[in-house]
């Protein structure tokens, strides 16, 4: 069993949960080694959660355990989870936090963590992060076994997470995450363009804006020219250079992007 | 001795001056666990650092050593205290960042750090927090006797933290925390709360704002309602659903918070 | 060899760039002990990024692992770099960001990373500091020699950091940083500053305000004061007492700095 614990969430870190979260956490396993994801997501955004965490997750040693509270639904009926897959394991609620994890790793259990042994028997109204995800991570990293944590569940409200398509001949996706450099992080795989382009040429659209490349790297971007790049995610970013694209072109996640193969040796 | 040491400040952590503090404690004690509260107290809001510290310390193992340096007065005549508590220790300035823990622990001695051996004997004019506050904590940590830091000291300035208090018949609160989601949190604990409503019915009202329940979840709020819940700190908030109440009412700390008991069946 | 790996970057904290970062250093070295300096750097700000590390290296324990990524230049033909120093190991990109390291410690080494045994032999494009830096650091930590990672280099780009110099009579410096507190921090250390002002008298100005002081702490300063104050790094700081100078002035880096020595006992 991973030592590791990794918090995510959109607390901020301004009030001191994310510290009560780990004062939590020390108090049951004085050796756990709790590393931060992020706990800057936009307050209720479990999409951008559930993106942060399925682009870091993978780069942790396999058995680390994965806190993801993006959790807008605290207090209701909703569960806590376990996910248990070959590469680690997940601890969040079941409001599709996890959806990215269920598409790319086996799930080889889940389990509501209800167990009054492992969680706050009595839990806050408004921080079960503290008092019920908390614990159980540490637990978890203690050794206790996910089925002593509560029944098995399937696995919960799974988010729309849009996926490119072709469509007219194009290859349609869209913006999905906005990374803190104003990157506009699309849903396009290098897989899925290469695929559609082939040998051929292409032409990139963000909205009516034209995207050179995709390029190399920042560097062959010139001042002022909105280009594409494959990111650390291996998706096709549109960025800027020394500005952020997002301010720039004032553009959002949920903007479509476009790819084409124009007709060759056209014209009249 | 615990090895676990946490920091609270307003340095925030753009500038190196946290890092710079966690370089200094592990120089004395390389076995030091360094935990972080918050560095984004609000600059110079002592107030403020006293909230968090108070929401938060609790969750950490006895014997955890807390620094919260948010300290106008750096440099000045103010003394660098150690707090003992049964509970654990407290290291930092004598502006009444404690108050709230004097409120609730036990002090069992407290003393001030001035020993050349601990600190930095020729401080910084500006940065106590690396020059006494962080090897106060890291020669603490390694086992050196609280006494042995400096003479005894009374607990220096205390805050004036507010109570609720009854008055014409209605429960008198005020906002004493804003927290990253905007919630309003107020200084009315549910004891105080159930003690004045008992078993009969209660409006409560923000300023000039009814504000419904308290609700048992976020979730009982319905969007665009003002509506109160029971936090994690057992305290009332004043929360808007997937909106921060005070940037949508325009309310900070200092707002009144009054809790009626309506007369029943009276009117006409 | 140290097990410390201190992080300083321009990621911010939002996206899950630093948690990968840390998910790589413990996939490879699960005893690092990995701490952040700031993450906050402006981005693609590498002067900034120069002057918090060059704050806060030394106050870490000999052999520490500093790793500082501010690299707008990632993916193009820029080398990657290890500078050993006797302080510790430095791990960035050579754009300059080693700058004040050049200018404050000696150089035993310095080589480039590129060792495909020890760093991600297909690096993605736009993140180096999970791909190249981040195990280069761990593997550091491990014991690797530096020599093994790759041919020696020299020291690479290197800043113009300007210096204060003295003309027409006056030191002149400008504004080198602005910290969190709105304070400005200039390039003028203290024992420059008393060298050039001797036994007497001295009037400061920046740009076109005049600056009380230099002051021995914050708390002599009035309200609307601008005053000078030689802050945590020994460097000349223009303050004002609770609010920031920036803000109130409206002055940022570069803004000119000039101490002059007024003619004594003068009249008309």
């Amino acid at each position: 069993m991973s030592r590791i614990i990794t918090l995510l969430s959109d607390f901020g870190l301004q009030d001191g949960y994310v510290g009560a979260m780990k004062g939590v956490i020390l108090g049951i396993n004085p050796q756990a080694l709790i590393i931060d994801i992020s706990h800057e997501i936009e307050a209720h955004d479990v999409t951008a959660g559930a993106f942060v965490l399925a682009s870091t997750y993978s780069y942790f040693p396999h058995g680390t355990i994965h806190v993801a509270v993006v959790d807008p639904g605290v207090g209701s009926g909703r569960r806590a989870m376990i996910v248990e897959t070959k590469r680690g394991y997940f601890v969040g609620p079941e409001n599709g936090i996890f959806t990215l994890i269920y598409e790319r790793e086996t799930v080889i259990r889940a389990v509501s963590a209800e167990n009054p042994k492992f969680v706050e028997p009595n839990p806050s109204r408004t921080f079960h992060g503290r008092d019920i995800f908390a614990p159980t991570a540490a637990y978890l990293s203690l050794g206790v076994s996910v089925e002593d944590f509560g029944p098995p569940v399937d696995s919960g409200q799974v988010l729309a997470f849009p996926s490119p398509r072709i469509s007219d001949g194009m290859l349609e996706g869209q913006v999905i995450h906005v990374d803190r450099f104003g990157n506009l992080i699309t849903n396009i795989s290098v897989g899925v363009f290469e695929e559609f382009v082939g040998a051929g040429n292409q032409e990139i659209r963000l909205a009516n804006h034209k995207v050179s490349g995709p390029y190399e790297s920042y560097d062959e971007g010139r001042k002022g020219e909105v280009f594409g790049i494959f990111g650390s995610s291996d998706l096709l970013e549109i960025s800027m250079k020394e500005k952020g694209a997002r301010e720039t072109l004032g553009l959002d996640r949920g903007t479509v992007v476009r790819v084409l193969r124009p007709v060759k040796g056209g014209g009249r």
